[in-house]
């Protein structure tokens, strides 16, 4: 078995809230249990307290799932050809049969994923909803359907050893986006032209890297003042505007491989650099340090966050300082725990993995972020993939 | 007024199903009811019967969402920043005060939809769950919430001139990706070079094609008969196989332009093709080309497979296309209906856009599969953003 630990973990939480068993859906979910990162949104996963579990699968994804999966039981049902049953059916079939003399009485499931991290298949992310609620009411017939949600989000916050060498692994591949993206930044380089060259050399390069199977990254890169100091949101907009002398090019990218996720920022500038962007430049990776330096068990959210936003009031730009420094990372893009941001008293905790994140928007110098994804360590931190930090 | 057509026809089934408001959340709803198509999925959209539509929206996307609502009066939300409300909190003050004193008894939300397409960063896609019933049930206070999945979906079935406009505009860009794929594909090219190398292109340059602001493409290629002739799955897996004299490569793509899809598929071999290769690749070519021209409306789903599968059939593969010949796509990458299959019996209408796509999968030869999306026009049909299709 090569992820015990989540296992014995999740049978515990499940036992302290009385359920019998789980059935899970969402692509990230069925990969926490059991080691499959599903292609599309049809698979789910029956995952008893006591016993084996078992996983509804396409027939046509047999040779990758028999390839991951850890303990469970494929059960693959015919899909996408003229002769295969609705799927909702053979999905539900597979789950009576699963279900069938257990005798459950509590079935946990997920009713509010309300940001999921994808499918493989980017373009079509599945989540469960009424049509599969009544897949579950059928199957786990007589038993009460309970929403694990935050169960499973607790589950998240902490990664166990397997989970953090894929997240490292994750973020190794990311920094072969940001050495591109450090090499394409020039006068007359777009913002599209560089976010599709970042993603083209991670999945180009990045499939394969050290087992990585299945790679893809979404970079979006805003260029120049107007573009990169809106002040902040949670994506850039890349255009076809072009970088011109002194201009901030502004690169947000997440990366996903094999179901993992990092998350990482880099700011360039194209041609010389004013003496202001330099300020701000240091002041904002010096922030980035201290914060990271500051991670450690038990310290808490609000500590690592004031570590970072410290450096960045000095230098009087605390006023465009104006979001949290982090955010959990890891089975997706963003987790909302931990958190490191002003009042948060909880204390991080060994195992867990956030961003770290502090920046500086304002105009004309543009907007500045540094993101590195940072793990907690027995006694400390480690930055996962790291990767240096240069402005021209 | 750009669409006014689309929101004529949905107040006229909104009466039908004696509905006072809709609110939608998913991403490709609140495009399809205001014109905007939001970056994330924190925007939610208050359609009324009667009376001025108003949408939720974070701050910090003010410049997109003005540039491109309709009707709607935007209430942009302070979002993302340290002191903005908790989301779910100002989402709810701008529903509630839509709604006062407006006396609504029956409002409708997307309680069903399984599968979604992405908010534009896809990493993230954002889906109502129970999280989002509440915000509605406090808003909406006293009134019914009705699911109306089954309402929009049959809403984006038959698409108006504006919004055929825009699915045109993500054909046409899907074609810069056919262009790309055909001039890479060589002997010694990976799956996963050439994926990348299609995404590439098609965000660099279809970015600003036709005033296209928001491009995004999701490629895979099987390469060689065992990734290529697995029998049919609804995705490829691009892998670092690299193609050999006489291998197949298979691009599957996905385009999407400011919310709008296009669903691509190109077959091409590396090297000299074998002769039953060529014969393959010319019985395909001959079937999409049947089923293209007999789409029409008032003909049926089945009689479009049959042209198709007729001619495979007679060429002796009928055993090798084991999948339905088309289905819908515009709003999403995979739409339900329209359905191009055996035992389809209802009439095509026109303003349908289907995918046109048989194909045959057989080792050692490869799968072999050709994909366009094909307009149903007043009199016969349309193949939106034609490119050729050659084997070498």
């Amino acid at each position: 078995m090569e992820n015990q630990q989540r296992l014995d973990r999740t049978r515990r939480a499940m036992e302290a809230g009385r359920l019998d068993a789980l059935a899970v859906r969402l692509p990230e979910n069925v990969l926490l249990l059991s080691g499959f990162w599903p292609m599309i949104g049809a698979s789910v996963l029956v995952f008893p307290r006591e016993g084996r579990p078992v996983c509804a699968i396409p027939h046509c994804y047999e040779s990758e799932a028999s390839l991951s999966l850890w303990e469970a039981e494929p059960a693959y049902y015919r899909y996408g050809v003229l002769d295969a049953p609705e799927p909702g059916l053979a999905i539900r079939n597979v789950l009576s049969r699963a279900a069938r003399g257990k005798g459950w009485k509590r079935v946990g499931y997920e009713a509010d994923f309300e940001v999921v991290a994808p499918s493989w298949n980017s373009g079509e992310a599945q989540v469960p909803a009424a049509g599969t609620r009544e897949i579950y009411r059928a199957a786990f017939d007589g038993a009460e359907l309970v929403d694990v949600s935050s169960l499973l989000q607790a589950q998240r916050r902490g990664k166990t050893a397997y989970e953090i060498a894929k997240i490292r692994i994750a973020s190794e591949i990311s920094s072969i986006g940001l050495e591109a993206f450090e090499r394409m930044v020039d006068v007359g380089a777009s913002g599209v032209e560089l976010a599709a060259g970042v993603e083209r050399e991670i999945m180009a390069r990045g499939t394969g890297f050290k087992g990585a199977f299945r790679v893809r990254a979404y970079a979006q890169v805003a260029v120049g003042p107007e573009e990169s100091a809106i002040g902040y949101r949670p994506n850039e907009v890349s255009t076809v505007r072009r970088l011109e002398s002194g201009d901030v090019a502004l690169l947000e990218l997440g990366v996903v491989a094999d179901g993992y996720w990092a998350d990482r920022t880099r700011v360039r500038v194209a041609g010389e650099p004013a003496q202001e962007q330099w300020k701000v430049f240091d002041a904002v990776r010096r922030a980035q340090q201290a914060a990271a330096a500051a991670i450690r068990p038990g310290v808490s959210g609000a500590a690592v966050d004031e570590a970072a936003r410290s450096i960045i009031r000095d230098a009087g730009y605390g006023d465009f300082f104006r979001h949290i420094t982090g955010h959990g990372v890891g089975f997706a893009y963003h987790e909302s725990l931990p958190k490191l941001a002003p009042g948060e008293t909880g204390p991080l905790e060994e195992g867990m993995i956030t961003s770290v994140e502090p920046g500086v928007y304002f105009k004309p110098c543009g907007g500045f972020r540094i993101e590195d994804d940072v793990l907690v360590t027995g006694n400390g931190s480690e930055t996962l993939g790291p990767f240096r930090n240069s402005l021209t």
